[in-house]
């Protein structure tokens, strides 16, 4: 199953129009408005795919006619910040209790402790939809905890009690380099 | 002619072996090392595409039918090393005199600019496959050339000139690391 979540599970065609994309929505505005603001330089990397068969049909019109989702071996979103590297995983839950670690590939588990022992800025964002209630976790403080626990979810009491709340407002949507500046930037001069 | 140099410009299955992959492959080769050794966390960046029409035949084999390749916004390798953000674009050319600047899009030269500004550290790796010699040249230094000269190409000699030769060995394959530690993080302690 390593599609994205926000593709039909069918033949038709996609809509990719803004609406309803949620949490990737908001974090993509919020990217573009520190972008041109000069603020931080933070993408999602494109979803990757092994091609099998494109069809060149002119110069200027490659049509990819077979194609395959690879599992991730890395987070969706890094960049830079201050001059430090910024990397976080982002995801969406329906259920109200837990985060179920199945959403999460070990892969990206393992790359988000690669990313800590290199002394990069590496956390989670986890919204709850069930409340539209939004968490940064430090990714090292998330690792321990699930080590430590053993289980496949982790419930909403770990992110209340460990996270850092992010509200949305009109501009920046979901500010959470103001997070990451009270979380591991305190005492750097701006 | 948004399409990646490696894929035949026909509808024949691709050859996704390791073998002439040139640069590209070097620098995964490369980035494996730094991954293996713990001495950097550095990825190619997946080739972005809009998916138009997938197949989902079962649960867990999901075909991609129709995709378009799109012109990237970032460059292609990014990462973490030694806690600094570390950004570059990596191009071969067969040409003997001039890397042609064609090769570049201008939101990638954009998007250098945005890591300077954010504090990152942004080069180029220039091959020419002609001689087998690959450069390293400070992304600003590159800007500023192309800024102040406004041609369509770049003379070898400005990177015999102003870049950095990465000699092949065997492990790792091409250590730009190392030329990262002259240029940007002299006098850092370890």
């Amino acid at each position: 199953m390593n599609y994205p979540n926000n593709i039909k599970k069918d033949s038709h065609k996609i809509n990719y129009s803004n609406r309803g994309m949620g949490l990737e929505q908001d974090l993509n505005e919020t990217n573009n408005y520190y972008l041109q603001n000069n603020i931080a330089v933070i993408h999602k990397k494109p979803t990757p795919i092994t091609i099998v068969k494109v069809d060149y049909k002119s110069r200027i019109d490659a049509v990819i006619k077979e194609a395959y989702f690879k599992t991730p071996s890395t987070t969706d979103y890094n960049g830079v910040y201050r001059g430090k590297y910024i990397d976080f995983e982002a995801k969406e839950t329906k259920n109200k209790k837990f985060f179920p670690l199945v959403n999460i590939h070990n892969h990206q588990l393992k790359h988000l402790e690669s990313v800590i022992n290199s002394g990069g800025i590496a956390f989670l964002i986890i919204r709850f939809t069930s409340y539209n209630e939004t968490y940064l976790v430090d990714a090292d403080t998330f690792l321990k905890y699930i080590a430590k626990e053993k289980k496949t979810t982790v419930p909403l009491a770990f992110f209340k009690e460990n996270g850092y709340v992010l509200k949305e407002k009109y501009n920046p949507r979901l500010d959470y380099l103001n997070i990451v500046d009270k979380i591991y930037l305190k005492g750097d001069e701006a």
